[in-house]
């Protein structure tokens, strides 16, 4: 394909009007196209639905699940899910359906009550500031700003966060800590490389209080027979002397049914220990009938195999929405993506300005778009140039037309864009 | 049995030595009782088995009850829910699986950010104030106090909170609402009357934002075949016009399995769609697999039928605990206690200064009870003279033995008492 940043005028103007022609067609179309859901398509969920078959409640140590108390989690699911995150039972914490229900009681807490080793409740400091890698999780960002936290933007690479700028704006110490999505980070679906773990683990941090929290939502979630992982961050902050810095999450909201999956949570035996003294102000026990449930059910079929299942279904949605980029977009000059290897998104970066416009002819066309700008702080993409692609809801079918519809929005904005300058 | 208060000291010192040579026996014993557990008995979880035997995961309204969505609950559940609330499905959210929970949002709200009407977030208040009925739900207590409400006492009566004092109390500004269990109270067993209900809607409040949490976690739990219920509150408030006054709760904890259950709120629709603004920074969905499971397996087996195989197994339980009080210490002079129709507890009035001493000396013998002064604010009976009976969890057999001996702790506690005066 031609390159678009170097047509004069008239070559522009042409595209323009072709482009915009095969968008009135699809627009006679009536489409209504998604893919901006970041959820499991049907046949996934069907994958889990021997879940509810096992009919003993009483776990291995003899707790009946249906009961009250455990409130730190059934303790065969604790031991299950400690294996999981490579901690033991007593750095575990196993909750209900949400990791960011975890999250925001974590913030809760370091806001309202303090953590112990800090200066006070962060709502104390003049104004708190949290660190977000861009483009990041818009539900991290949101629990934050509701605090009250200012959001400071850290830029991603492939390798994580750009730990230059990371480390040197963690020094200050009204910076309470950082939001992280280790491995397929969503939207990119980049992995954080070894030497940013370490270094997240070892910085100096201004705030003693600092958390990393570590959002491992996709890392049960290969698309390739390459397991990407990374270095267990307790471990490395533990040898670093920063044991509790970090929290780290995992959850089975998009191994099992999504919303109705088993949440859990690991940090040193004295994060775990605060945690859930707070959550006994507001719990009796976690859902450990459903987490009775996860545990015989995943360790039945088995993690990896499962997860294999998953990715048989979702990659080649993956790989149909990269090739038609591929085939649409490539030397154009005007958009680059990227081609995660696990996870749940695709990052597509559009001509600065282009974002909001591209989302908004897809949207005239019958597309629906995650909004331009969802995975920065406040929702604005300081360049507005991200577009974050979900594609594993759709049908495979629906996904193409989507797709090929996305790329036609993409060179009309670009177009359009050149056209002014 | 004779009156101990019209002993003269000599009598006392018999019977005091009596009562240890008793108590002396059941020491010898080795007894590990527990009346200190509102939980239900493994047959009571029995009742439930079947709640996973229902293997379709669409709706009424075709929504995929395994996918993310319905921040407010599954359009079914809330359906069923609103009807056994006496509301409309919109003034309704169905949650995870814990109503503390949902109040606790509901008190961090107004605390941090305010609800519509108010002057503005209760944390700005000077020194805010939360009414607690007593004695009450310690539970309740807990979250104002964390928050740093002042916790203040209302007396309790047969027919609800003595309402003379209640809304004298209410008129203060800094009082942001109150604590009501309002059928088969914690731990009273009382049923609030008509008359309390409307006085509540309809009385004056300080605070234009006074809410009232009602928390109707026994509504359903009748142990007689007369279903003892209160008067809609909602309904009372909005035909008074304070119809942003009550936030109604009821959970399916103790109706088929503890902890494990379906949580629910009712609310005028503008509260609800406060409520659920904030909940949707922390959570992008409810467990709408287990409210499908548990809507489906209600509306199969009928609540009431359901609850009727639950009382069955509870009643002879308090029928057992209050026949032995009577045996053991009618025309003592020295006790007296309720005896609920419905709910989970009997309260257990001994003379001032014994309820400690009582529990204490139980505690020695082998039973562990509820800590005297649990049911008040800041865990501190004023008058040192309440104990919480919770009669559901132990066998029979256990049952039976403990009451014996707590009955020869309340003499034994109060002859002490006698004999100091």
């Amino acid at each position: 394909m031609s390159d678009f940043t170097k047509m004069d005028k008239a070559a522009l103007q042409q595209q323009q009007q072709a482009l915009q022609s095969e968008l009135s067609r699809y627009e006679g179309m009536n489409l209504k196209l998604d893919m901006s859901r970041g959820k499991p398509a049907a046949d996934q969920l069907d994958l889990s639905l021997g879940l509810f078959d096992y009919k003993d409640y009483k776990d291995e140590t003899g707790v009946d699940a249906r009961n009250y108390g455990q409130l730190d989690g059934l303790p065969e699911a604790k031991r299950y899910f400690a294996e999981l995150m490579g901690v033991k039972p007593e750095e575990t914490v196993v909750g209900n359906n949400a990791t960011l229900q975890m999250m925001y009681q974590l913030i809760h807490i370091g806001w309202q009550f303090g953590f112990e080793g800090g200066k006070g409740p962060w709502k104390d400091e003049q104004s708190p500031k949290f660190l977000c890698p861009v483009p990041g999780y818009d539900r991290h960002f949101r629990v934050t700003e509701v605090f009250g936290f200012e959001l400071v933007m850290v830029p991603m690479t492939p390798d994580g966060p750009d730990m230059d700028i990371l480390e040197e704006l963690a020094k200050d110490p009204a910076v309470k800590g950082v939001w992280c999505v280790p491995v397929y980070s969503n939207p990119d679906g980049y992995v954080y490389s070894e030497q940013t773990v370490h270094r997240l683990a070892k910085m100096g941090t201004g705030a003693p209080d600092f958390k990393i929290i570590w959002d491992n939502a996709y890392g049960f979630h290969h698309l390739t027979d390459t397991k990407y992982t990374v270095p267990n961050l307790l471990d490395a902050c533990r040898e670093a002397g920063n044991e509790d810095r970090p929290v780290m999450l995992c959850s089975t909201s998009k191994v099992t049914f999504a919303g109705g999956g088993v949440a859990a949570l690991a940090a040193s035996a004295s994060v775990v220990k605060q945690y859930v003294k707070y959550l006994s102000i507001m719990l009796i026990s976690p859902d450990k009938v459903n987490q009775l449930h996860h545990t015989r059910f995943l360790k039945q079929v088995g993690m990896d195999a499962h997860m294999k299942k998953q990715a048989a279904i979702i990659r080649p949605k993956f790989e149909k929405v990269i090739d038609i980029l591929h085939k649409n977009l490539d030397g154009t000059g005007i958009a680059r993506w990227t081609e995660p290897k696990g996870g749940y998104f695709i990052s597509l970066f559009v001509p600065q300005g282009c974002a909001a416009r591209t989302v908004e002819l897809c949207k005239q066309a019958g597309v629906v778009m995650t909004p331009a700008g969802a995975a920065y702080p406040y929702g604005i993409d300081p360049k507005d140039e991200h577009i974050r692609i979900a594609p594993t809801f759709p049908p495979i079918e629906e996904l193409e037309t989507a797709a090929e519809l996305l790329c036609i929005a993409v060179r009309l904005a670009a177009v359009e864009k050149l056209l002014q300058n």
